[in-house]
């Protein structure tokens, strides 16, 4: 590991224990049987122990997107053509995408940044482009490694910085999302290599594949594993052999929440491996993190459960962008007003209601 | 069944196809993989056949809550006195519930129903009460039948004209949520007749109980299945025999949604039950409804796998009063705003994004 990043990561200090009991007490104190809000009330908890206090707000709250290309769309492992990544991006700071529109209906603003498209983006005026760029898209892993080691440094940097800046404006959560053809491939590779689990396990069709496009898939997955694995060092090895810059880029972005003590909400597929790769470099990393949603590609559920985040929805959703991560947040929102707002026991004067909640 | 009752449910009409062919084929526009957006993309398809309208609107919703008391509690199987249900449905018409807290963040109009509490209420004026009281609480199902066959009737007539009223005052959605101390108690036992499943499989803690007071109930459910069961002619008699004027209630909200063609929300495991009666008296009812969350109670999963209803949210939430309707209230709107603004690949020129949706 380079010496800024080391740096970076020397900054991050454990939960903070007495605001996460007082949430935990005021939690004891509303109105209502204990744990009746499941995983909305730890999510909470969580979060008093992130920010340093009980009194928990969401009110600023970011989407970071981060876009790159994939040198293994050559491959044939998506039915899409690498131009897309550029377009949805660009369509992005236009605030025409899926995720803008369900972000602009729950009041989150969207970053889109451009950390490895391959070529250069017009920027909207709705949610201005933030050009962080790597390089202009990563290699064919079937051929060469993605990217130089430099490169997954450089692109985790970004991630923590693009943090940085938005803890130093203000905001108090920040959900994570991607675009880039091809990332799924990256993200099955990633996974198979820091779980050692079988990449068919963890394969599904993206956005769509056919029979043919997914066996195509996978022998490409395969074979990267295979050539990769034994000479992969660490976890940044991982991700500089078979990832990309948006997996690396987000990958900063979750160690950016635990240094800078914000939470970082897991989107789907793609972002949890990137939380998988963060918890590695960082163990522990994943106490900064929120689940939002249980991705329908098959490796959703496992990464989750390997990272012990619990997540809130499970709709079979799969777009990317950030859609689950976007998701979820109105339910915290609503978690955060009951926590806030609601009465105590003592205020509503029902005592009955409280020993260890009624069984109603 | 009785006359009126009948002439309720001959107005029923199925789904309406050419607008739910409609929204499909909108939804196969939208610029983004088919099928990402899950569970949600269904729910939108069905509130099209339901509003007989691809334009789905979602803009007023409103939250019922039906309390009403239990008889049952007198044998302890709850932790809660039954003075309890009088107070939270009093301060729910303040504003001063969980579910209050979280219809007012996500934009639902409450409205609290007395359809059976044990006494009269005071109403605050936040959410003025709705007096509809079919008796004063149910009798004690370990001793006697908890109501006469009419009194289900008429509870269930009276949910029907909550719905019929709320069409008619414009509103597009129900969510549906509940009061009683004692009510997971009726909810186990209607389930296990319904279902004809064994009562342990159906049975939990409701809102707390300890091991001792979960085996009192259990002895009560089951003997209240061995009794009535062999006795029960159909679903209303379930109803009143081991049911409440809430559950009943519920019942006859489902049917309104089926009747006067919006979309109705089953919240958690009451509902459930009560959304199972509602699908037995007029099969196909189910069609008519959205599945929010799983609740933590066991018999949650269960019911819902029954109506083949798919959840959006599985968080261990088991609050009731309609906090998990509630819940699923933002994420709809999320997809509503989708499916109404989102570009198509037309217009925004990502033919390649197409066929399947691309393998991203």
């Amino acid at each position: 590991m380079n010496e800024e990043l080391r740096e970076y990561l020397l900054q991050i200090r454990p939960l903070e224990a007495v605001s996460m009991e007082m949430a935990r007490k005021r939690w004891s104190q509303v109105a209502k049987p204990l744990n009746s809000l499941g995983v909305l009330e730890n999510d909470i908890v969580k979060m008093a122990g992130i920010m340093e206090t009980s009194r928990v707000e969401l009110d600023k709250r970011a989407l970071v997107i981060l876009c790159s290309d994939n040198g293994i769309v050559e491959e044939g492992v998506t039915q899409t053509g690498r131009e897309v990544t550029a377009l949805v991006a660009e369509n992005m700071t236009k605030g025409e995408s899926c995720v803008c529109i369900m972000a602009d209906r729950a009041g989150v603003e969207v970053f889109p940044v451009d950390i490895g498209v391959a070529r250069d983006l017009v920027s909207g005026v709705r949610h201005p482009l933030i050009t962080r760029k790597t390089a202009y898209g990563t290699k064919n892993f079937h051929r060469e490694p993605a990217m130089k080691r430099e490169e997954a440094v450089q692109s985790i940097e970004t991630g923590i910085r693009l943090v940085k800046e938005l803890a130093e404006a203000g905001y108090h959560l920040i959900a994570t999302g991607e675009m880039g053809i091809g990332n799924t491939t990256t993200s099955s590779a990633v996974a198979s290599l820091l779980l050692k689990k079988a990449p068919e396990v963890l394969t599904g069709r993206g956005a769509g594949l056919n029979d043919e496009g997914l066996r195509r898939k996978l022998g490409v997955i395969k074979k990267a594993v295979d050539t990769y694995g034994p000479a992969c060092r660490d976890t940044i090895d991982v991700l500089a052999c078979v990832g990309g810059f948006d997996l690396a880029g987000l990958t900063g972005v979750f160690l950016g929440g635990a240094i800078y003590r914000i939470p970082v909400l897991v989107d789907g597929f793609i972002s949890a491996a990137a939380a998988l790769a963060a918890d590695r470099i960082y163990p522990g990393c994943r106490n900064y993190m929120l689940a939002s949603h249980v991705s329908a590609e098959p490796a959703g559920r496992l990464l989750l459960d390997q990272l012990e985040l619990a997540p809130l929805i499970q709709a079979g959703m799969c777009l990317g962008e950030g859609t689950g991560a976007v998701s979820a947040i109105p339910l915290l929102d609503m978690a955060v007003s009951v926590y806030t707002k609601m009465s105590s026991f003592e205020e509503i004067k029902i005592e009955a209601y409280k020993p260890m909640g009624g069984g109603s």
